[in-house]
């Protein structure tokens, strides 16, 4: 029903051994809004890596049993993934865990490469297999074979960056080591945070520090290489500098609303773009209500800079499963209406404003629309906290076509009559890029929103996925 | 963590056969917020009757092909229950179907019954054997023993009534009939819908109606019977009249928000509890936050009445599911910290009134308190938007005891310091009674905060529970 | 594929508190092929009884955390059961555990009632009510309401037994006492054993005495009641002495061949068979073989007898489960081809006689027979160790109507052609009743083969079963 | 409890497009007792290839969902596993399926390397990653290898077989091709067959034939290529001409009875086993009884060729699962009396002759003979279908030390005491090796019994298992 971010990365470094599988369980249960498929931990015992993982949410997959089984450990790696279907999905899952000449290696990877096509071919010709389609195998051969000349796993890093183009924001464990990478433009986010116990913490989001109780240290630079062994924290910088371009719907959207990016409050940025919007597209109204859970903030923001009351309009049915598939209910609003249900005495002869974060095929929008209707409301402005989304990305969410995005189509009058509101205001480009505003404009990739790639786009990307 | 009402019913009569069994799922569906232990269905077809139960949430019992075996029939009703341990879980789970001499009945109960142990009693001595420990079981027992000599269904319900004391909303289902019953006193809400088609609707709350786009028609009254058959609606009305004593808590915390209750919004309820909250006991705030998803409605009146601004100060983790149970995390605040995160950008530095729903033992208060004070909050000032719980509840909920009650123990300073606020202020009782304004405070039963029993007490309670 | 017998019951009584549930585990486990659909155990701890059961085979349904939750006890008893379909089957499995005014029972019951309509009908007319469609539940209400005027259980059951008519073999426990009771007719079988440590043990068969280590005492006679209790064990004989009606089938098929019934070996019986086929029925052959694994003692048996070869011609694939079912496979033999498999180096260019213990419908015994032509078999001359089955079986078997028992539509040559055998040879009736030398010929019932029934028939069988 | 064969392999290729699932499926769940973990599919349809595996039997693993989803094909593979443990262990199921430069392969393998340590060494050495700790990730190396500079996949799997020592009965499929591969010394079996539809079928056993009605052709030779595509079969034999050394343990334990190996009839194989034994070990006694399944053909063997009665003395449970654990019952006998239970009648009071394929550890023999004496039994002669089990197997066995053996470290007359035994004796290695007497007596590896190893022994085979 949506856009989907792909995957959460943590990683930990403790000074001494103990129990890490419970840290890296409450720091991926607290990604889990980036990926709800499958769940995978590896622990670091003596330089034996122990790792388990399987299709499901963390507390699905992780019970007791399997905690005991991953036992203690001085460093550990975990990951969250969104997508994987088919056959081979547990082999897709992560963390992937490669021996390989100087010992094991366990990776975890947030993102999306747009050369993993010339890569696997290449590879493939020196004789490479592959047994899984994803890039972070892509990722472990290359390193793996750098490593072969590298004096350090690090140096093998910082080596295969050289080859690596697109989206990547690593935590991998080597028996030793940990260590954290963003690449050069730094599409996804990654944290370093600090234990009162000197252990250190890698995570997509601060929110997962929180779950730790690390306290937040920096933002792992673009393009930059932290390693934590026993002599403690230290960095590559070689690969820093480039022009950056972290994704801005991370604000808008796949973040949680309590995590800092890159020093700045999601919830701000969210409450922002509600400002920005009662700014830019003003109506005379009753009430603002958010589309929940996503669109509360910036509902609260457009209230606030409009004056006009907050109010809780729509009920979200909280017992919906990641795995709920509604009975068939033809004409009746299906999952839509089961997930949501107005608070007719909120709206009910009011003329509200509706705040929701996207609109990618309309659906849903046209279905709350005509709920909110059939409880009374009035009128009804929506109003959208991030642009038309009319290009695909190609750096890891799960929108790597244009096809089925209604704005690519449709103008904006269009969309308003499709789904049957009143008025209809997007946030513009401009402003989404000045939702958190210590990042310059242009260090932000809005390629979904301005079709403005910062690399080249992938090849063959249809054939690579779906060979 | 804090009290459970015990179950949600659900019941339909289509003047036609159709898949009734999607209606009741999706009815069933918005009542999980009053049971997610058990769910159930049951489908009349031509008088035959088929009966679906099992453990879990609606969506976890019914599947695909549940839905299937349930097939299409006129008549159907559906129960969601709360708290059934033990080995013969199965067993207590409604609808109750069971056979007598003049055909079977299907049963759903919401509520409990203070005379069980003396029935049950008399029961067995005529030879009645018993296979649950549940009330319903009696019930079913009395109205079939009437069965024998009533000419009617709803002669022999009207004539077991006679006998029931206590709490009981039920819904009832007989080879051509449906019947909503609410006990004299109207302890637990039940309303009457209908569809277009002309179908009758029951459900525990106005929520359910809307599940099924069914329009409200007014609510069963207290000591109501209300048959539906091929005849349509009519009422047996000679066991109203009596003093209503609904159950306050219904307003406070067991219904959900859109829903109506005897005409009143529980959202409108809730929204009061805050204002009325923000007069009683005022302070000087920078931001006023809710404890989600129950604390809301409360904190937006307290902030509406206040003038202080309403945040999003504590996020939910949506991923939490009925079965969770956190690993051992000892002295890091385990559940309630991976449930909760507080949103540093919003409390960091602030002055913070935290509404919350109720205080029952006081640990989930207590680390919410400190959860905020790590993330900066300057000072806390806790409100609850129900009065301090003191006396044990007999009609249905799931505290029969009044042990562990913090409110038994202590005064509110002492509580107060205990979960480590700055300030505290609850509800009053004459507060509570005013929540729903059209309804008179003495039309009430706030007997948990204030031991006012509309009834005797149960005379064996605890024995008739567990032996 | 055939006839199934529809339960196996177990008690045990130990004069000191200890873990009887691993014992009744053993005993159950021993007697699974008398029911594999359903599993359950019961256990006394100082008058408390506990009880769990399932669906599913025994160690299915327990393993070891139910094993934990049953706990240490005095007194003990278990069920399996075969066929419980529909929604109402956990409802169904056994033991029976009611509340009745004097306490508890617990009651499992093997064998069908041939009133249990009559009784049902009286007992709702009193106000009783049904949650199952069992017989057994009707045995509980018959018991209880006798208890009600009768001086002790065993009285109860004494004054019961004077309404129930038909076949059950029962194992209760009461608080204090444990209880095994056979009808006067003795259908079913039931024995008596001892461990070293004094604790008596009933079950159905004496494979279960052995599971536990019990030495064989004897079997319960035809309509006694034992009761073992603190002074040990005596004996209600009351309804001795009628006319015994044991089921031939216990020793041609459902009883397992390291049994003995009424001390004969069941093994032995089955030989017995096979000879008694040698003698009415020889043909010139080079082997014989038995399907296994019911038809190998008999083939034994005819081997000895007619001193042609016995060996191994067929071979199952034992990895065949409870749930099993085979993908569509039209036209190649599908389920029965997955299950057995020729071994073409004993039968290819011979002569076969092939052993089976019966024929239902047929088509099992025409895919064997392909099947081995297939292999290269020159002649094939079947031989089925029980006469033709040609009535329906009210006495606990799942045969209740005599649809599709090829038998009653076809002669003896007819079912040769169909099943494409040279030679088809049934054993008598005369000769079946004589498997048990010891046992006269007018103590068994055979009423499946010879339509003489001990008991009147049951007036609504059908009705009463499916309604 | 005994001596576990790895590994079952199944292809099949046809003329036309057609439900290829359902046959592979019937071949798999005919080889299933070379393997119980796990199993799995691939289907070929128009060069892309589906795979579905996973833990547990063929019919748990692949139930109508998966039928369905592995769907139409021209040439399908099968895999069934025996041991694979420890949490990577879905990794380790076959068929393993890899992409590489010249597309898809997915290999099938049955039995070990001597060299795979070395190998991984080498690989690792240029690069290569490693996500599994089988051989067969090994194998899929190697001939992608030198499948960059083969013509062919044919010439490619010729080139690979001059770098893999060991055993290895391989079945691969490419994106248009099925090829069947067996190491030059043959240590284990596979067999070509055909359909009437012109199909070809590759298979471990002729068993898996049969059940997709294929007529056996030959046996893959040692050390041949054979090759199916649209042109039809095809060799290539320039492996071929070593010295053979077929495991002589197939004819003994390993192989189904029904199954023909080189032609020889493993059922008579068996029996000759018995007979040698009734030559070599002759005693005065009653009955000749076999220990289920395994044991019975020898132990007809023995009865035909000593004159000595066969009789069925031991009943086996047919009910224990592959995950059956029994529940804790110290000195009771535990497993091993849950699932075999003597039959008295047969053994009480007799001089019986007890005949098993092996002792492995000598407690299952010493409980079996110890439940013949309770029993009854007078005197218990034991012999033993193969010769003592003294060296380790490295082709494939999971037997791979000698840690265990209890003749490693025991004489006959001290295992005979062990056991509790009156007399105790094995098959002769010279006798073992003459169980097939078209098949020369160097042909055979007999290195568990002689130590005579065919090939090298591995380096670091305990390492390279368990790193």
């Amino acid at each position: 029903m949506g856009i989907h971010e792909e995957c959460g990365v943590f990683g930990i470094y403790s000074p001494n051994k103990r129990k890490l599988s419970q840290e890296v369980y409450a720091g991926l249960f607290s990604l889990q809004h980036r990926g709800q498929e499958a769940a995978g931990i590896a622990v670091n015992e003596d330089r034996n890596i122990r790792c388990l993982k399987g299709l499901g949410l963390v507390h699905e997959v992780f019970g007791t049993q399997e905690m005991e089984e991953l036992g203690n450990g001085q460093i550990a790696v975990g990951h969250v993934r969104y997508s994987t279907s088919g056959s081979n999905a547990p082999l897709n899952a992560q963390p992937m865990l490669v021996k390989h000449i100087k010992g094991q290696l366990a990776l975890c990877h947030n993102g999306n490469l747009v050369n993993s096509y010339e890569l696997r071919k290449r590879l493939e010709l020196s004789g490479c297999i592959f047994q899984t389609t994803s890039d972070t195998e892509v990722i472990s051969y290359i390193i793996t074979q750098k490593r072969l000349k590298a004096p350090s796993i690090e140096d093998a890093v910082c080596e295969a960056m050289k080859e690596l183009e697109g989206a990547y924001a690593l935590v991998l464990m080597s028996p030793a080591k940990l260590i954290a990478v963003r690449d050069p433009h730094g599409f996804r986010p990654l944290v370093i945070g600090r234990n009162e116990d000197g252990s250190y913490v890698f995570a997509s989001e601060t929110c997962a520090l929180d779950a730790v109780k690390a306290s937040y240290v920096r933002d792992v630079e673009a393009g930059e290489i932290v390693i934590v062994d026993w002599e403690g924290l230290r960095s590559i910088r070689s690969h820093c500098g480039q022009r950056k371009s972290l994704c801005v719907f991370e604000y808008i959207y796949f973040a949680r609303p309590d995590s800092f990016i890159e020093g700045e409050s999601v919830h701000k940025a969210r409450k922002r773009a509600g400002s920005f919007l009662a700014e830019a597209h003003p109506v005379k109204a009753d009430v603002v209500i958010g589309v929940p859970d996503s669109g509360l903030d910036a509902a609260l923001g457009y209230a606030e800079e409009s004056g006009i009351p907050y109010e809780m309009g729509l009920v979200r049915n909280k017992y919906i499963g990641r795995t709920f598939i509604a009975p068939e209910e033809a004409g009746r609003g299906g999952q839509v209406m089961l997930k949501l249900n107005p608070v007719a005495s909120v709206v009910s002869g009011k003329r509200v404003i509706l705040i929701d974060d996207s609109i990618v095929r309309g659906t849903t929008s046209q279905r709350i629309v005509q709920m909110l209707r059939e409880a009374g409301a009035k009128e009804i402005h929506m109003r959208i906290s991030s642009p038309p989304f009319l290009y695909p990305c190609y750096y890891g969410t799960d929108v790597d076509s244009d096809a089925g995005l209604i704005a690519r189509s449709h103008s904006v009058p269009e969309i308003c009559s499709l789904i049957g509101a009143d008025s209809l205001g997007f946030l513009s480009v401009e402003d989404a890029l000045k939702l958190a505003p210590s990042i310059p404009p242009d260090h932000f990739c809005a390629a979904c929103f301005d079709g403005s790639y910062p690399t080249r786009r992938p090849e063959q990307s249809e054939k690579n996925r779906f060979e």
